[in-house]
C-alpha cells in the first residue's frame, strides 16, 4: 500500500491502520533485534535472545540504590511543581488536576537528561536497534496510589506510526522503575511475542486526537477478537521487581495495565530510543503531526 | 454510643460510622471465630487459626470440575437473560447495559440455591460463626474481560451495619470462583488482619444511597491515611486460584480490586452468611433499610 502525504513523495505504508473497518493481524516485516551478537556484546546470549522471541528485557537491580534515591526525589519535586503549574508536556489524570505524565524530561530536567545518556543504557539500546539511536520520547509516568488509573492495552508503535510517521519497527523503550513494583499495583502487563504481529486497528483518527489520547485512550485500540487471539496463544507476562530495576520492550509489544487501588504509587522514567535510520517522516494518517514534546521531529 | 432509630428502643452502636468529620481505628468488639475447635471440627486447627488471625481462608478445589461447570453454565445463561431484562436485584456496569451484578441468587435460581445450602459449606460457615446461620444477601459478580471496572477499599460490615442495622461482627461471606483467578485480571486483594480493627468513616450516607453504591462505592468509604496505616501494618494479600475454589472471609475484612483489562473474565458467587443470632436491626444512620434483595430482614 502506498499513501500520498504532505509534500512528500510516495512512502510504502508497510503497517497500515485506522483505514479499514475490519481489524486484520498481520507479521512484523522488521528485524527485532538488529546486530548480531558476539561475545562483546552488552547482553548475554540468553538476554539478546529472549528479547528477540518475547519482545521485552527484564533487568533486576540495574541502578544502585542512591541513584534511584535521587531520581525519585527529583520525581517528587516534580510532581509538586506541575501540580500547579501547567506546561506543554503535563498531562493530568482525568477528572482532576493530579499528575499523569510529564513529557520531555530528558531535554527540560538535567538528572532525567544524563539518566537517558547513560552508557550502561544506550549501550544496550544501541546493540539492539544497531548503530545510533536518539530519544523519539521520555516521560515520566505518574501512577498515584489509591487512585491510579488503567491503561488500556497497545501497541506503541501503531501510535508513532499513524499519528507520527515512524516508518519501521525500530525502536524500543526502557522504563525505569523508581517505586517497587509489585503485581497488584497497577504493573505494566506485556503479552511476550506480541511484537512479532502487527494488530491494526479500526477507525479513522479524529484531529487533536493526542490531547484525550495520553489521558484515556480511544482511538488506535486493538479489538477485542485481536487482544483474545494474541493472548490466547502467548500469554500475559507481568515483570515486576524493585526500585532500579529496568524493562526494554520493542516498541510494538502489546502492553497495558490495570487501575491502582493499593496505597503504594507507582512511578517510572519512560525514555523511547528510535534508531537515526528510522526518523520520522509525515504521520501516515496524512493529518498533523503531533507536537515535538510527544514525538521529536529534530535531530534529538 | 447510642442513638434513637426508628421504633426500636435504644440500641448500643457499637461501631459508630459516617457520624464525625473525622476517620477512627477502633478495635474490634466481638470475636471472629465464635467456637472451640475440636478434631470434629470441619476445619483444622491450622484452618481456623489462620481464618481468626487473618480474616480468611482459601481453599483450593473446594468443588469438583463437574459441578463448577454447571454453575457456569447457569451463570452465562443469566448473564444473557438480564442484558436485556431489567429487574430488582440487577446491577449493571456505570454507563451501560453490561451486568455487574445479580442479586438474591439463592432464591432465584435452583442451583445457586442448593449451593448455598451445601452442607459442606454450611458446616463450616455454622463452626466459624458458632450456630445457626442464614443467608444475609447472596449475588453473582461478574467483572468481565477488558473492561472490568475496579471496587474500591471497603469493609462489608462498616455498610451492613449502617445500611442494613447488623449489629454485631458475626457474618462472614464466602466466594466461589467460577473462573480461574490470576493475579491480573482483577482479583479480590484483602488487608490481613484488618478484620480486627474498624474504620470508621467520615460524612453522612444520603437517602437511597444504595443504588449509586452497587455501581460505585462513595460513601462508606476509608480514608487514605487509615489505608496506608492498616497496609503499612499487615500488607496485602491476593488469593488466587483456580476455578472451584472458594474463599472465606470474615464481615469486617478491608477488601477491594483492581480493573481488568485482560481478556480472561472474573465471576464469583458471593453468598454471605450472618449467624441468626445477629438478626438485623434498624440501620444504624437512622435511615430507611435497604430492599431485602441486598439486605435479607425476614427469615432468610
Amino acid at each position: 500500500m502506498t499513501m500520498e502525504v504532505g509534500n512528500h513523495s510516495t512512502i510504502a505504508d508497510k503497517y497500515p491502520s485506522r483505514v479499514s473497518d475490519t481489524p486484520e493481524i498481520t507479521d512484523r516485516k522488521d528485524p527485532v533485534v538488529y546486530s548480531s551478537w558476539t561475545e562483546d556484546s552488552p547482553l548475554t546470549k540468553e538476554q539478546s535472545d529472549f528479547f528477540e522471541q518475547n519482545g521485552y528485557l527484564f533487568l533486576e537491580d540495574f541502578l544502585p540504590a542512591r541513584e534511584v534515591e535521587a531520581l525519585r526525589a527529583e520525581l517528587r519535586k516534580m510532581l509538586e511543581e506541575y501540580r500547579e503549574k501547567d506546561a506543554d508536556g503535563v498531562i493530568r489524570e482525568p477528572g482532576g488536576r493530579e499528575v499523569r505524565s510529564v513529557f520531555e524530561v530528558h531535554k527540560n530536567n538535567m538528572l532525567f537528561k544524563a539518566l537517558s545518556k547513560d552508557p550502561r543504557l544506550t549501550g544496550i539500546v544501541s546493540y539492539l536497534l544497531g548503530g545510533d539511536v536518539y530519544i523519539h520520547q521520555s516521560r515520566i509516568n505518574f501512577k498515584p496510589g489509591f487512585k491510579g488509573k488503567e491503561f488500556y492495552w497497545h501497541s506503541d508503535f501503531e501510535t508513532w506510526h499513524v499519528e507520527d510517521g515512524m516508518p519501521s519497527m525500530r525502536a524500543l523503550s526502557c522504563s525505569v522503575a523508581l517505586e517497587d513494583n509489585y503485581a497488584n499495583n497497577g504493573p505494566l502487563m506485556v503479552v511476550p511475542g506480541s511484537h512479532k504481529k502487527f494488530v491494526s486497528c479500526v477507525g479513522k483518527t479524529p484531529e487533536n486526537h493526542f490531547k484525550d489520547s495520553l489521558r484515556k485512550q480511544e482511538y488506535g485500540v486493538p479489538d477485542n477478537d485481536s487482544l483474545t487471539k494474541l493472548v490466547k496463544e502467548h500469554g500475559i507476562d507481568t515483570p515486576v521487581g524493585k526500585a532500579g530495576s529496568i524493562l526494554l520492550f520493542d516498541c510494538n509489544i502489546m502492553h497495558g495495565s490495570n487501575s491502582n487501588i493499593t496505597p503504594y504509587p507507582r512511578s517510572n522514567v519512560f525514555m523511547v530510543y528510535n534508531s537515526t535510520e528510522n526518523r520520522l517522516t509525515e504521520p501516515f494518517s496524512g493529518q498533523a503531526p503531533r507536537p515535538a514534546y510527544i514525538a521529536e521531529r529534530g535531530n534529538g
